[in-house]
C-alpha cells in the first residue's frame, strides 16, 4: 500500500553533464516526466519524494549545484499557470 | 491594500536570449529572487501572480518555449527540499 501521492516538481541547476544526466535518470526512475531542460514533474508519495531527494542530493554530492524538490497540494497544482509551446 | 501573498516559483525554458533576459527582468520587476539558471522565487499576491504570468506569456508571444508559474501554500513551501551549493 502506498501513501497519498502529491504532484511534485523537481528543478535543478547542475553544471556537470554526467551528474545532470544521472539526476534526470533518477527522476525518470521515479516516474517523473521531463517538462523543462532541467525540470521534471509527476506524482509521488511523501516517502518516495523524500527518498528521491536523498538520491538526487547524493548524486550531486559535494559538487556545486542546486536542486529543488517542490510538493504541490491539489489546490496549488490547480492554480499553476503554464504555457508550453514546443517547436 | 494588497491581498495575501503566496510563495511563487517561476521556471522557464526559452531559447531566445533576448526573450529569456526579458523574462528574467520581468521576474525581478515583481521582486522575485533568481534561484536557478532559469528559475525565480518570491512572494506574490494572487493578482500580481496572474499579472506576472500574463506578462511572461506576452513576452514569449508565439515563440517556442515553456513557462511555469507555481504558487505554494505555506504547507507546500515548508515541505520543499533544497540543496544549494554555489561555487
Amino acid at each position: 500500500m502506498r501513501g497519498q501521492e502529491t504532484l511534485t516538481i523537481v528543478i535543478y541547476d547542475v553544471e556537470d553533464d554526467r551528474i545532470r544526466l544521472k539526476i534526470a535518470k533518477t527522476c525518470r526512475d521515479y516516474g517523473l516526466e521531463h517538462i523543462q531542460y532541467s525540470g521534471f514533474r509527476g506524482s509521488l508519495s511523501a516517502t518516495l519524494r523524500k527518498e528521491l531527494f536523498t538520491k538526487l542530493k547524493d548524486a550531486l554530492a559535494e559538487r556545486p549545484g542546486r536542486i529543488l524538490v517542490v510538493p504541490l497540494c491539489e489546490k496549488d497544482a490547480e492554480a499553476c499557470q503554464e504555457v508550453s509551446r514546443v517547436p
